[in-house]
């Protein structure tokens, strides 16, 4: 047991106040984990957009305060009540939508999408007793997406934490909480292109250049890369991009121009956008008779796929996926070990670094275009 | 040899002349088969929506005169230059799409798209030279899709020819050459329902009592079958549909009644109707995580399939499949073998049996939704 077992934690988070405002260092209280929650002690996070659109609340409830953050690294520092699977001094990485290993999802070998423990936006609090962890002189701080690792403790439920090798640097597995491994898993588990196949990648943000490594691991001899822009295509060259398409220099829809370079269509495409656009052209750009399209970016609430329905009959198939159809806690210490064999490489993601005091760097630097991932190191 | 290979032979055949009119008996020339081509002797043939479509020519290109007909069994009578795999008396299922074993997608484990022998309702003629094999008194009569049945030789291009076990009764497996098989293998061999699984079949034609059929025998344990008319459920029954929806009973959408019966909705659904709105509601009924929904109908030139895109983010799979992914000469020897061991039943599906003499009157049966098939008897 450590020392701090069982009480209230003293420590800095950076706290949301308000929407789209930066960040302030906080002194935040975070209450002992209760039933089947995990307290963890957060080594270094990472910035991901989903931090970003929720921090900036246009378009969804605002929730705040609140802090942010869900792409980390930490170790355990304390379990509650009926946790069996992880004690003090694990390595773990915090997950924002997790895998009871009960429900009917759980149970299917197809599905992520855990019943209990799925991805909410709109929860700021933990399940066990509809309340917050955090608070600041009495005032709750809500979380967010269950994880809230802008701090340097946090409160997880134990369905949200893989269990990673503990020779893993943090440093640079943290990053596998969520972009890398939706974009990974995209190509790897779901378009499963085979050796020597052609693959369309929309986006070259970090998740799609990590579908273009998926699809570089797999095998994949032309990654085709899409992207307005053009900048990008230099720098995915480094995960496996062969070729590069920017929709803007051509009139034609660019789903015509990859069929054309590709003699019909390519074998699988992989859509990191979340525009309805490019999920379009991303279906339509795939071979017939074998072409898998995968969405991986999220729409906008109002947006209608819509498309021909022959298509479907020419035996092309569209599926999505969520956080690469990995299963949190089954799934992640395999890809950390893919890192650790040195068939995953995950240096070349992390583009900056700062210390947590910088946290509102980050987000300078992804809201600029400048970063692919920036790590924010807790300890100065 | 035949005592009329490389001879044209004059036979009887069912002759369409117009659009929409009753089909003429005709004595008609039946000129040897060219190089790649064979010539059969029909002994069954049945009427496929297919036919009565063309024959309709609402809204395609007609070509008349023209001899339909595309589910059938035959004999050998003759081969052309080039073709080593059939010989005089073997028995074989002619296929309105063929498979040429050279071309990408016959080279592909994935696709039964054949380039050169895929599914061409246009063309009226041998790919060999460009002309028809059949004439009455000179006057070219058109082929369709490469099979043209309804006459008592025809002659097919070998790539389009399945070769069958010679002791299957062409009277119950000729109706393997389109409808039984399209619906058939959209079950067993794309939407693959597990054992136990819920399985929603729409559209309760043959098409779809076959996609029954396929999930019954895969080991769905709950089959939901969608129809406008409540009267087909009862025959239903035989081909495994368990429960059944008539959209038609209902004020909220058929997709929100099949989750409600489903805790969610179904592990798979196979669309057999071609309407656009049961495509929607067929890939909206299916369970996130895991429903795969299969899409078999033709749909119209103008329809647009639309849906929020968050379901396939929701991990539902949308899929489509053409002649039920069968490769016709490598696969459907197979399915004659299911029915030979007596895994698939198909007596069930066949309602009404007439002389060719009375080919007519197997339109009216279909026409009047009395039929699912009925067999052409060639011989008197």
């Amino acid at each position: 047991m450590s020392s701090t077992a069982g009480q209230v934690i003293r420590c800095k988070a950076a706290v949301a106040w308000e929407a789209g405002k930066p960040l302030v260092m906080e002194e935040v209280e975070v209450a002992p984990p209760q039933a089947m929650e995990v307290r963890l002690k957060i080594l270094f996070t990472s910035l991901c957009h989903t931090d970003v659109y929720f921090w900036e609340a246009k378009g969804q409830t605002p929730l705040f305060p609140r802090i942010f953050g869900h792409e980390a690294g930490g170790i355990v520092e304390s379990v509650g009540e009926g946790v069996t699977d992880l004690k003090p001094g694990d390595h773990v990485l915090p997950v924002f939508t997790g895998e009871c290993k009960e429900c009917r999802h759980c149970k299917s070998e197809e599905s992520n999408m855990c019943d209990l423990l799925r991805i909410n936006t709109d929860r700021g609090v933990m399940l066990n007793d509809g309340k917050s962890r955090f608070s600041i002189r009495g005032q709750p701080i809500y979380h967010f997406v269950g994880t809230s690792t802008f701090s340097e403790y946090t409160v997880v439920h134990v369905g949200c934490l893989a269990k990673i090798n503990p020779a893993a640097p943090l440093d640079k597995v943290c990053i596998l909480s969520c972009g890398v491994s939706t974009g990974l898993g995209a190509s790897l588990n779901v378009a499963k292109p085979k050796k020597g196949s052609s693959v369309a990648i929309f986006g070259l943000g970090a998740v799609g250049l990590a579908a273009a490594e998926g699809a570089r691991i797999a095998g994949a001899s032309r990654i085709i890369g899409v992207d307005l822009n053009s900048n990008r295509f230099n720098e995915a060259k480094k995960f496996g991009v062969t070729e590069f398409v920017n929709p803007k220099d051509y009139k034609k829809p660019v789903q015509e121009v990859i069929a054309e370079m590709t003699n019909g269509g390519v074998d699988r495409s992989v859509e990191c956008t979340g525009s309805i656009n490019a999920m379009i052209s991303a279906f339509e750009c795939v071979h017939d008779g074998w072409g898998v399209a995968v969405l991986v970016g999220v729409p906008n609430k109002d947006d209608s796929f819509k498309t021909h329905p022959v298509s479907f009959l020419n035996e092309k198939t569209l599926k999505g996926t969520f956080f690469g159809n990995y299963k949190p806690r089954s799934d992640l210490p395999s890809v950390v070990e893919m890192y650790m064999n040195k068939e995953l490489e995950l240096e070349k993601f992390i583009t900056h670094e700062v210390p947590f005091s910088e946290i509102n760097k980050a987000f300078d630097y992804m809201l600029s275009g400048a970063s692919l991932r920036c790590i924010i190191r807790m300890e100065a």
